[in-house]
């Protein structure tokens, strides 16, 4: 049994990882932090969750005794002042922003923020954890995915790692739902305009795509551009990426779907899929669907990839990854099935 | 003024037709055509529009005197058949459907029915009404573009008619709201499946690919090769194609949204836009809504296209195609503001 | 001809007012004017209306030579500081907040804010136009009816006069789309709390209660209590109130049911239905229709009435009463059919 | 441990219930039976599921050897059918539909179809679990109560046991999410009909209505007479139920708190809340929240309560049952927390 405190419990991905947390047998939340909110209890917060008399705190970096994990689920930038503070807090941080994930320059470029010191994100461990159990078993900060990044990570990392598709053509639709945008209050998320609606955002500009590109190349070993753009849907939860490729193989679909599965054979959370792709098939789970198809008349392959952005693409893969840091079983408290109706 | 029918009035694009042509100063409604709901008044039918006591009627190929125009608002298939029984009418068909879009040979590949006779298809003049003004003055048989295939066609043919962009690099993603699948009860349609969802359907097998690739070589000169892929969305109406393409010339953004607005510049329903797309821009709309985008990493460019499926995408590009065969200024009708809230 | 401004064009009210006054054939839009936003254009502001480049003013009551007729479409307490300096206005002022609408003393119990001045609010003549056509032809201030109240009240009015039915026994339940909460950020409209959601709010608090029982007495000439329930819905327009009552006469649910048609027979925008209600028999119109249905086991009845909340319970009603006070067609603008699909 | 098997596991309860008893630590599932799917697999049936290789078989009454409990998630009607087959079965039967809630007599009037023998009937005990635990333990049917009688027994419960409120004067205004009206394909349920919408439905002749009113007078010793009007929301799942009443005691609204929190105080899923409803509190859990409002100008109560239809309104409630019914923790595999986001 280990302890975490989860700091910004007041936004979505610190709500569904508070959610997560209450129901996994060996991490026992400790600590409910934030600092707008700090004073109220959980229940005066969320008084629909079946919860006890917790009581918010502010952070403080030297109040953090005998917590073995903290997640940070703070914004970009307030991570970052976070971080700073925690030079010499003794446990694990699970980082759920994006101020671990980019080298300072590229962070400063895409984010338009201060980064944290190069030594602190040298050490931090990029958590796809598919794809870093060895590096996530020891370390000290975890940079936790971008929720988009997730999604089209796990895609493509197969096909690039085995040069099975050309690097230079990648191009990626991705939506997702409401919850991606934040809790923060804009007109962009007002119901009347959201509604009935779908909203291109970020074009050219979502700081996802050079994590990505960055993925591909550290884990994939390959250099790769790719294109993608960013919808926002009508719908509280999930992530679709729908990916078009050109393949430098020419196999039938079959044997790409094979290939596919094969690739995450043992893995518990991709499940490589037939039929056709809906966002719902992982909304309020762990899952990442996968499913590719091959189009006879142009020689190109389309993968799609789901995910919930809360879970797998946030608070679920934060768990994952603190499951692998401590050596649980990687599945405990995530094997929810997926909501669906 | 003009007398004009509409043949399946029960379904949406019907029903559309049926709103924009009541307020129409120029054509009269004269019969309203349902085999399914021969006898039933109007008003039985749809007891929220405010419409006279007119009867609808059985589909009757010569019961049609004094009809200048037939709109077949009729699924694929029944549209063909009536077409057969057209062939001695008098007056002017629009067809809504896809019978009259593709050749023979396509037509059975794409939509697996028996196609009309070679004869008609060959006489058909295919209604994307901007880039076809002159024959459709003189149309007997007009074939109404598919939905997808008028935004994505629009979006493209600048681009390929200038040679600006390359023709073997052209990647749509596109979403429908549910109206594009029709009136038909089926399990994708059900709201409880279809609701916080968004399901990909028909994967490299619309029937609206073969119709854009046509329309880039009729319409804009260049034999391409298009990948699209196609969303169903929870929403009821629009359809919004994000479109990724290889330009050949390098200039800047601006000057790529110059172009376009030249290429339409008097055009009085398409609209280039600046800022971020959003599909309901248009909805309620006669409009289609087009953005470009230059990717500076990747030198690529998105074009966002947005019209109201059921609006340009379906009966008011019927109307729209009916005021130029009848020599009516073309907006007539059609224009209404987008609904937005 | 006449001409108009309206106050508060970037509020939804505002914006619904200028797109029905655009296609209104003898109402010219003269002026739009908005603090908030002084000095953009409309286009700017709403890049997806097809619209002119006029440009936003701030309110300035010395700055509205040669208008007819201004509306305020702008929150309640903001009204009311604008009227304050309009006493000299020479032209009508429709109001649609509720600043008007409410002797002093219970606005400032039901609104908590400062009252206009006694002699401005008694020479406001109340908007519901079906009941009060004869004062409005004179009037130099406008009150507006509210939402849910020109929603019950419609549906009660015929009931009370005659004495139909115990006017201590009135129970509403209402909802309303999310528009009807304004264009403010807020908790509460954030997509992704409001989405799959239903929120009671102002619990016995609604300010449209006093407002339903005054007109019940000042029009229905009874002296009625009403409990009312509001629920904010998933939706962005429509309310319907579900209306239970004791009637005092034991008739046929057919003979209820010609009582309300006889009762609003020659008005246009009022339509009694039967079938099964729904929202959207009305949205995007002016109408308002009702339903009575008897149940037998109880002897009570249940009136069903349905409006669009932007239209029939706003701007539609607003524009109404322009029409009314100005001796045009009472319909002039204003016969949109519902959008439904 | 028992064993347990689900008829009707196509069905929107089946599957809730399936679901739930995967995660149930003492109920293990044995069959899995659809007569409309029989021979698939529970994967190619939910292919977003994680589940075993399960086959559905179709129902036969003499294949159940070794079945302690048989859960019946199948429409009314077809429950009768089955479960006069069960007559020699030595488990336990617990339906899910009404086919054992109502004398033969009122069935028949309410449901339209040939009722069950009376001695079935007689012998099957109400599932209102809170309300009926002793006879639950000892019960060979179980009659799981429909989704609204359950949302408004629950509430009304204690206002009629303790002669708190007037019992001919309740209306109750209902709605409920789309899952409420079933898999089975129909207009009304078809997205773009249901979306943007509110459709009220089986006017004064909702079948729960006869089963609040017996189980106010079975459990809660009261003859009271209920008028209850249902919605259907354009959201997945929940009942909101708000309750007019007019009480006999005058005491304060915190008195009324006080009250329902001290009925409910040992129930460990039934809430009593403050502040403003919403429906989504309880949604994705087997809880039902209650809250009380005194309106001080009419002295009337209002009483709001809400459940998910899917769980304590069907699957939920079902296992709930079974818990009491063989002597497990009435929690048992029912802690989930609501979704909320």
């Amino acid at each position: 049994m280990i302890t975490c405190g989860i700091v910004g419990v007041t936004g979505y991905a610190g709500l569904e990882l508070l959610k997560l947390i209450e129901q996994h047998p060996t991490i026992r939340l400790e600590k409910v932090i934030s600092d707008s909110s700090a004073g109220m209890t959980l229940s005066e917060l969320y008084p629909w969750l079946q919860t006890g008399p917790k009581i918010l705190e502010p952070f403080q970096a030297d109040a953090l005794d005998g917590i073995d994990v903290l997640f940070l689920a703070t914004p970009s930038g307030v991570s970052a002042d976070y971080i700073r503070q925690l030079a010499s807090f003794p446990g694990v941080v699970i980082d759920l922003s994006g101020d671990l994930r980019l080298p300072s320059g590229l962070y400063e470029t895409w984010y338009g923020k201060p980064p944290v010191t190069e030594t602190i994100q040298r050490e931090a461990v990029y958590g796809l954890t598919e794809w870093n159990r060895e590096l996530l078993t020891k370390a000290k900060w975890i940079s936790n995915p971008g929720c988009y990044a997730t999604a089209v990570s796990l895609a493509l990392l197969p096909f690039v790692q085995h040069d099975w598709i050309d690097p230079a053509h990648i191009i990626v639709s991705a939506c997702s739902g409401i919850t991606g945008a934040g809790k923060g209050l804009s007109e962009k998320t007002h119901h009347a305009k959201s509604n009935e609606n779908v909203q291109l955002y970020k074009i050219h500009a979502h700081q996802h795509i050079p994590e990505i590109e960055q993925t591909l190349f550290h884990m994939g070993g390959t250099e790769a551009t790719v294109s993608m753009s960013t919808h926002l849907l009508p719908i509280n939860r999930g992530i679709m990426a729908t990916i078009t490729v050109q393949p430098n193989d020419h196999v039938s679909e079959d044997e790409w779907v094979n290939r596919l599965q094969n690739a995450y054979m043992d893995e518990p959370f991709i499940r490589v899929q037939r039929g056709e792709p809906e966002i719902k098939s992982t909304v309020g789970s762990n899952y990442c669907d996968l499913w590719v198809y091959k189009e006879e008349r142009t020689h190109r392959l389309t993968i799609v990839s789901v995910i919930d952005n809360m879970q797998k693409g946030a608070a679920g893969q934060a768990l994952q990854n603190a499951n692998v840091r401590f050596g649980f079983d990687e599945t405990l408290g995530l094997l929810n099935q997926p909501q669906y109706i």
